[in-house]
Order: structure tokens, then C-alpha cells, then sequence
């Protein structure tokens, strides 16, 4: 298997799914070791480095990509597994943009109020025991919090000429920001455009389910990622496959949109694995989904529906596609 | 320890939270071993029963209770704590109720489609193996769930002179249908009126989180809780405690609303617990906690915040009330 | 035709809907002159009265009411005609209570920013131009603004045994805050306990459309009303009739379902009012409805749609009631 | 002043905001002549013709447009007036398109119901009445409607380096589907792009608020704009205004946040306007605001909020932009 390494400079960073140019062409089944900048663009690196002075917004969730996938069709599913992810620099930063976040008013949830203080945090890495330092901005409480490097963006080009912001998750993919888009997964998304155009980036690591404060402990990124291609086999929306569940993720608004949206895909997903109707698949799924929110801070709110495989008997998605995936990557290592 | 057993008959069943005269005075500290019956009032037994043709909606999620907690005034906190449950009938049903339920059109979504068919699923209870079993009725696919007993509703009379259908979730608790109120949980409710008046009931032999099709597997439950006060300590929202999480619960439409109420409420447990300022509170719950959604289909929707104690200093919740109750609660057995 | 005047002593206020005994027994088509307290029980009287010190929220939306309708049972439409309304005190009264509010946070859009300030200001009633004055409180502008006199509550006992606070707008009326239920309009609401028992109060001397900051130009009201009972016609939600309109109200959250409610509930009223086809109703009321919001504020949303009978054939709605309240209300004057 | 025309071949049609190149380049001033296309691309003609079998999605709400206006910038404001339109063939159309519209589920309120029927009307221009007349599917109502024409799309490139769909509505304007925007109104949108790049299209000969089933009276459109350029005037979110109303337009999802955003634009446009304090905007308005809904229906739900200029003191916006573009407009005809 093919293992190509590719660090974008500045200049080759993306800020767009879709509308840019892609970065190379690959070919289904190649490896790809990666480094991806921070959503900050590398911008905020202390504490006095405040978002509202440093971040230009319209260089935020820089993207490693696009890569141009050969084959590649609307109507296909392009499968990206995640091989393994580490932090590529020394600490992370997260702060909470004014009038950004999910506890304060927004430019959509718009308000009268002043914002909140414009206030950051510095995660210091200890790769020795693998965690990174809370330390309160105003009191002496500190804990230190186990690393668990996860991708706030992963997506391809949208459908119909579309060219949305790095930071828009949506039926593409983008900017879910959901903890299960981590090392062992596999993502399965929908192929709009020929080439696909997939891109990632927006590396965290760590993230509580809903990121509250609008921003995880951001950090750059290596990785190693293997990239397939399911012929004709594209989902509606975004699907997830690891060792232990099947997922899907739906990202609207309204917050029950994106539950149902993904509720709804996995149901579907269900009546092709195990040869259910519509009704059994629905109420099977009632009684056995994990729910956990992925972020409510984002242009769309996203929304994980699971389902645990010990649960159910052993069947194969995508043709097996994520057993495949975990073999080829065993020899492979940051 | 006080252990009073009660299992109502039917004409002491109460089908609100408030407006319903207590069935016993029992005072701060006492357990109970208790009966509920189930959520369709025992009238879907085998998958022709329909819930369109037996269910009357007047009566569903009867409740077990109220019980008047001598001393407990507003501004109290009450604790209840599961010592356990297990089903108290050989099956658990489910159905789906015509424009009931999360991916369907309902009273309130309201819209022009046809309903889905009103349909019954019987779940048989295997005690030996702890399961129930799924059994599609379109089809021949099945297979044995675990059972993991818990209450969709339990909550204290509201405030302000309030009477609330069993079927809502509220700031008082209620019908939040959250798998977390289950064995060996704390729940804490805030006292809105002289003897608080909980009851608890709506038993679930299992069920995923957002309760998709609008019931879980619905069973009649055995079940013995321990209740006790800790006085002034009323939290804003329903907070539960168990060895492993602090967890905060809101009921709203939309549900991003639901979010942030649970949200703010355990940002402001933390800063309680841990002395936090509430920008610090923010960030550290923004890295930390899991977000599974409770339920998207009651009159108000549900979402669990929650943070994990492992990563956190051991501190001392409600004067430690948890651990008191758990070592209360050893020598109780179903 | 019986006209009796009632005006209640601060006892006999009430503050919720259902829960409270009848003031008194009415016969179906009585006109009662009545007198209602202001949404703050007339504790904001200058400036200098804010609302987070003088407002007791327990006693709020003082209810004139319930009057008990002698024959109305569960299945009846109530028709209440409003004859008229005038301002019964010199001046009106709004206020921006914190965390209560369309553009800030809320308990339920909860977020941790700080409140707006909390601010009154008095409206200064002037009877011979029928005009309430707006008077800057941070600077200079000031400007006359017509008197446009609502009942921001109106509304029935609810089903289920539930008693709702004043504040909240439901299937059974209550709190929906709409400039449209105002002199000429007759409301219709279903009957869902024995005698309806109805009130009326939050008298506004004018309000705009979504009620913006969360309070109107709160004031005492003068008012006449007719109140009628149309055997087995209950409406699924509040309509409402005048000279130009018919109208049907939704309140819920999110907005969008306050939108559907409505919609759906008129779509139904046309089919019956012109004998449609559900998608022929569907159709053409896409093309003629007027949609304006209510509240923005309150418990529930409240959207009313409208269409206008200048543009349809002339029918006759629930027995043509509003015809006949308007003929009996033409001897009636406050 | 420079009158130009222009019809669009089916080639120059676009179907994005961003992402085409200028149809041409226009100096400010410049008044305009058009046609557009309707916007199911003259696929339905008659009520055989069903929109899941001959609307091609990919080629929708096609655009005329976009034009370059000279000396363009971010920042600025774009001036359109609407001088005149009216219908450009002798039929409009309305379709059911099956999970599209406000009373179905959709791909985002994703539901597991079946789609409402693919139903068709076809609504005959009577130029002499100036009526188009609807025709029941189901049976023989029929009635002539009052032809109100007005653009459903109106917009300028995103930010960004966005492009979207010319079915979404948004900060740039889009697929607003306000009947405000009809003759008489001047739009004001903020440009993001050098050039502006705006285009209109999507005309209705009438349309219902909320557009509930989805779609107006679909028609192509014959209509005269001029368009002007205020420097350094770019509001945030698109404001209207013509001679009875100032007006903003808020889009999002869920509605409430679409209303937020309208009421808080035209708060900061009355700050400017009077010189108001926030406060004061924010009380004045909420007692005098028109909320009209524009659409429920679209991938951003619009609310409309609009205040009278006979209840305010008389002033100048954007320079008196509206009233010089009214005079200007005196001897354009269509």
C-alpha cells in the first residue's frame, strides 16, 4: 500500500469544502500520513493571545485537502479510516469567541446582551502520560485530562455547486465536531463531486459531547488516514463505522432535526444490514440507540445516533469495508 | 431503616404530577419497596392489542405515589435513590402510536401525512438470561436485548399551583425518559411544595436514548428507593448522582434549549463543587462531558449532561448524600 | 340579553387556567362587563418600579375569572365576543425583566451572559387623541402612539386534570399575547371540563407583533364581552373570527410547530367552511394567508394565521355565531 | 438614466449565489429591464405535469443574473428598487413537491411517513382582472385570486467564498420568499464581493405567507429595477423599505432564531435612525413591530420585522436612497 506524507505549507491551506482546487490526486486504498494546522490557524498559543484580537475569521478550521480521489463518482461512498492521531505540537488552546459558543447569544440566536469575556485557555501536552492541563483562568483549580485526538472536520466537496465554509457541518460532512470521528474509525461520505474533494482538519485533543464553549482543546495535528472507495454506495448522510458500533450522523437545525435526520439514516442503514422493514428497523433502533451530541455551536447542530454490533448479529457494511481497512492499516505508524 | 412496601391498586394510580392527594406521609430517610404499573395501563399485552383501539390517554404513565416526605418544604432538595428494580411481569411492550413519537408528524409537529402504522411489538422477559426479546412482526429477525431496568418518569408537584400531565418532562422531573434514572442512581429534585409529593413509574425493561418510536419496552416494575431530603439545597433542574457521573437533566423544545439548560445547571453544580468561577466551570465542562439525549418525543424534549468523576478531585456532592444512601442501601434486596 | 358586571377585588384574582373555583355561573349568551387587573398587579406605576424588585412572579397575568358556562361540556366551542375594550387607568406600564424576553437569554434559552438591564417605562395614557405616550429612558425621543386595546390572556380550563399558569399560551388559549384578540373579534375555544371556565386579563393598551422585550403597554382594562356556547363544535386549537378574518392560533416551541399548528388548524376549517379536499385547502391557503407572530416570548410561541373572507365566498362559520354576537353586541357600551 | 434589457437564453441561467460569472457589468444608477424564468424552469404547464417527474432539482429557482455593479465592495450597500413587474406568461404554477413544503416531513424534519400525493394547479393569468384563478384538484371550488406580484429569490454573493444553492435564504438575501419584495420596495443587501454580484428571479404572481405547501404561484416574471450602490452602508442582514415601512429579514432555522435576527437588525437601523439607546429601540419596537413570516418552508425559515413610518417622526435613511430611487423611477413602464 501506497503511504504518501503531505504537510500543506500556509499557502496550501484550504478554508472551504468544496471551491478549492485539490492539493494532489490519489488513488483508492492510499495512505496518507497528514499534519493539519489548528482551527486558530496557529494564532492563539497563550493566554493574552485573545481570539477577538488574533483570530481572523475568515482564516479559521484550516483544511488539510482537498485530495482528489481517482474514480470517484457522485452516487459512490468514499470510505476514510482514521489510523492514528497524535498531537503535533506541544499544547492546545481553546477560548470562547465572543458572541461564538453554545451558552451565549450568537449571530443567529441574536441577542441584546453584552458577551461573555473574551478568555483563553492553554492545554500544555504531556505525551509521557498521554494528557493535557486544565488550569482555571480565575482560581488555582487545575486536572490534568487524558489526551483522545479526535477530527472536528472531515468532508468532501457538496453537491449542486456548493461551496460552504470549514466551518458548516452538513450532508458532506465538514465540521461535525463529534469525539467518534477519532483513531479506528471509519467515515463513509457521500461522493457529490468526481475526485470527492475530501479535506480534514480542525484536530482536537479532546472535546466534550456538544463543545459547549464553541472550541475544544485545539491543536495540530499527525495522522495517518487510509483512503477507499465503495462504488454506488453512497449514503444520505454521513455514516460511522468502528470495532463496536455503526453510527450515523445528522447535522441541522433545529437540535431534533439533527436527531431525527440521523435516526432516520440509521434506520435505513438497518433495513439493508440485517433485511428489516421500515417499522421493525424503527422500533428495533428505539430500543438499543446511543445518542451522544456531537457539537451545538456550529452553523449546524450535529447529532450522533450509535448502535452497539454486540448487541446484533454479525453482518458486513460496505462490503466489509472497515474490517479491510483495519487490516491494511496494522503495520502502519505514526 | 424504615422499608414500607406499597403496590397501589388501580383506583390509587395518579396520572399527574401535582393535583393528586398523597397516598402515605413517610418521613426523610425512608425506603420503599414499590409496584408501578406500565406505561399503556396494562393494556398491551400481545402484539394484536393496538394502541389506537386499548389505549385511553387519559390514563397512561400511571404513577406509583404521590408520597408526601414529612419536613420537606420549597427550596429542599429531594433525594431519591434506586437501590434497584426489575420487571414484575413476564413481558414488556411497545408500540407505535399513531403521530406519537420522534419520526413521525405529531400534535405539535403538526402535518398532513398519513400516520404510520399503529403497531405492537411484545418483548418476553428470559429472567435466567436477563433479556427481553425483539421480535420483528414484519419479518423473522430476532434477537435477545438485556434488560436494563429504569423509570421514564419520576418528579415532585410543580411550582406556582401547577398541575402537569404524567406524560411531561419539566424543571420539576418527570416523564424525562432518561436511561440514567436507573439502579444505583441519585436523583435529586428540587421542592416546590410542603411534602414535595413525588411519585415515581413508567418502567422500562430497556430503552435507547431518545426513545425514538416513542415508547421503550414498557413493563410493570418492582422496585425499592430510598428518599431523603437535604434541606435548602433545591437545585433548578433534576440533577442525578452515581458512582461514576454528576449529571444534570433539561426538558424544552427546541432541544438545543434542553441543552443548555442541563448545561448551565452543571456548570453551576461545579462551581459549586469544585469553587469555580463560571468561565472556568465553562471551559473544563466543554472538554469533559458526554451528552446523551434522553428523549425527543414527550411534550418536552430531554438531554442528560454529564461529567465523569474519574476524571475529577474526589469532592462531596449534597453533603454527600449519594454515598450515604448507597451504604444505606446494602442490606436491600428485591 | 343579560348584562352583568363584574369586577373582581384582588382576592378573587386568579393565575392560572383550570385549578381555581368559578368566580360565577354564567348562561350561555351573557354579556358581562368586566374590569381586569394589568399583568403586573399594578406594582410598575413609575420608573423607578422595576420589575426585579415590585413584580412578584407568582402573581402575574391576574386572570378576571373563571366564569363558569352553564351546559358547556368537553366537545363544545366556547365563542367569547369581545364588544369592547378601553383602558381602565391612566397609564400603561412595560418592562424589561431580566432573563424574560425575546432578545435575551431565558431559564429556557439559558446562557450564562449577564441581563439586560432591568428598565420601566410609563406610558402615559392621553383619552382625547387615544394615545399612549412613548418616552425615551436614555435619551430625549418621545412620540404618541395610538391605543390598540388586547387581551394578551384568554382561555379555558385544559384537559387532563392540568391547571397551566396564566403565562402560558396553550391548545386552551391562555397567554397566546396576539393584537388580534381585540375589540370585533369573537375567539373560539374547545371546552375540555364541565362550564369551560373561562377567564380573560393582561390587558394591553397596545402591543406589536412578537412582544418583543416581553411585556406589551401593560395596563388595567375596561371591557365588555358576550359569551356563547356552539354544541359539539370544538375547535383542536384556538380560532378566532372577525369582520375581515378567519383565524386559527398555534403555541408551541419551536416557532416553526406554533407555525404548523396553525397552519393545519385552518387547512381543517377550510375544508369544512368550502368543503375541500385536504390538499386543495393545503393549496390555497398557501397562496392567501396572512402570518403574523403573536409572541416570541412567553412559555409557548404563538403564531396566528389568517385569511381574508374578501377573497372568498361568503359562508357561514360555527353556525354564523360571530354574526349573531355582533348583531347582539350593537346596544353595549362601555 | 440608463434603462438596459435583458432576457436570459436557458444557457445564462445560474443557480447559485457566488460561483458564476457577471451575465454583465452595470454602473449604480442603472435601471434594468428583465425577464426571469420561474422557478421550476418551465417544467410544469399543466396539471398533468408532476414535479418528481419533471423538475430536475440540480436546475431550480433559476437566476437572472448575476450583474457586476461597478465600484462594488464589501461593505457597501446595494440599492434595488423594484419599480415594476408583472406575469410573463398566461399561466402560473404551484406544485406539491413530495417531502418538500411546511406541513410534510423533509429531508431535514426527517420522518419515516409517506410523502403527501405529487399534486399540480395550474392558475390561469386573467390580465383584465388582473387575477390569477385557483381551481380545486379534488373537486369544484374555484375562486380568482388578486395577481400580487413579487420576487421570491433577490440577492448578491455570500461571504466568505461561499455558494449557495438559490433555494437558500441568508445573510446575503436569497431565497427570502417574502411577499415584501414587490414593487414600491427598495432592498438593501450588504455586498461581500467585489461587484456585488446580485440576481433575482424566482418570481410568484402571488404568494400566502409562510409559502406552506412550498411553492407560490410559480411564474415567469417581466420586471423593471434600478440598482444603486450606498458606500460604507452594508447592513447586516437584508432591510427593506418602501413607503409605509422600514423592514428586516432575518433567515435561520429554528424560526425564533429568524425572528431574533430581523428584530435585533431593524433595533440597530432605529438606533441609527432616531438615535436611539439599545434599550430604547428594543421598548419602542416591541410595541409597534408588524411580524409578518415570509417563508417556513425553505433551508432557512424567514420572518419579516417591520415598523410604520406614520407612527414615527419622519427621517432619511441610506441617504434617502428609497425616495430618490421612487422619483427616478417616475417614467420607467413595463
Amino acid at each position: 500500500m501506497e503511504l504518501i506524507e503531505f504537510k500543506p505549507t500556509k499557502e496550501q491551506l484550504n478554508y472551504t469544502f468544496g471551491g478549492a482546487a485539490p492539493v494532489m490526486k490519489i488513488k483508492p486504498g492510499t495512505a496518507l500520513k497528514l499534519w493539519s494546522e489548528d482551527a486558530f490557524n496557529n494564532t492563539i498559543n497563550k493566554i493574552t493571545d485573545l481570539s477577538s484580537e488574533k483570530v481572523d475569521l475568515r482564516f479559521v478550521n484550516p483544511q488539510t485537502g482537498p485530495f482528489y480521489v481517482e474514480g470517484a463518482e457522485p452516487g459512490d461512498a468514499l470510505a476514510i479510516h482514521i489510523v492514528d492521531m497524535k498531537p503535533a505540537r506541544g499544547h492546545g488552546a481553546s477560548s470562547t469567541i465572543p458572541f461564538f459558543g453554545g451558552l451565549t447569544s450568537t449571530d443567529r440566536t441574536a441577542m441584546l446582551q453584552d458577551a461573555l469575556p473574551d478568555t483563553t485557555w492553554i492545554y500544555e501536552v504531556n505525551s509521557a502520560k498521554n494528557t493535557v492541563g486544565f488550569q482555571s483562568r480565575f482560581g488555582d483549580f487545575a486536572v490534568e485530562l487524558p489526551i483522545e485526538c479526535m477530527f472536528g472536520t472531515i468532508g468532501v466537496a457538496p453537491a449542486g455547486g456548493e461551496v460552504r465554509s470549514a466551518l458548516v457541518p452538513e450532508r458532506f460532512g465538514g465540521n461535525m465536531d463529534s469525539p467518534e470521528v477519532r483513531k479506528g474509525a471509519t467515515v463513509y461520505l457521500g461522493v457529490n463531486v468526481e475526485g470527492a474533494l475530501f479535506s480534514i482538519g480542525d484536530g482536537h485533543y479532546r472535546q466534550g459531547e456538544g463543545e459547549a464553549c464553541g472550541t475544544a482543546v485545539e491543536g495540530a495535528m499527525d495522522s495517518i488516514i487510509i483512503v477507499d472507495l465503495i462504488k454506488g454506495a453512497a449514503p444520505a448522510w454521513p455514516r460511522i463505522e468502528n470495532d463496536e458500533f455503526y453510527m450515523a450522523v445528522g447535522s441541522s437545525r433545529p437540535m431534533e432535526d439533527s436527531w431525527r435526520i440521523g435516526q432516520v439514516e440509521l434506520i435505513r442503514w438497518f433495513q439493508d444490514l440485517y433485511g428489516l422493514h421500515q417499522m421493525d428497523s424503527y422500533q428495533l433502533l428505539s430500543q438499543i440507540t446511543k445518542v451522544p451530541v456531537a457539537n451545538v455551536v456550529d452553523a449546524n447542530f450535529s447529532v450522533v445516533i450509535k448502535a452497539a454490533k454486540e448487541l446484533l448479529p454479525n453482518v458486513s457494511a460496505f462490503k466489509s469495508m472497515h474490517a479491510s481497512l483495519k487490516e491494511r492499516a496494522k503495520d502502519l505508524k505514526l
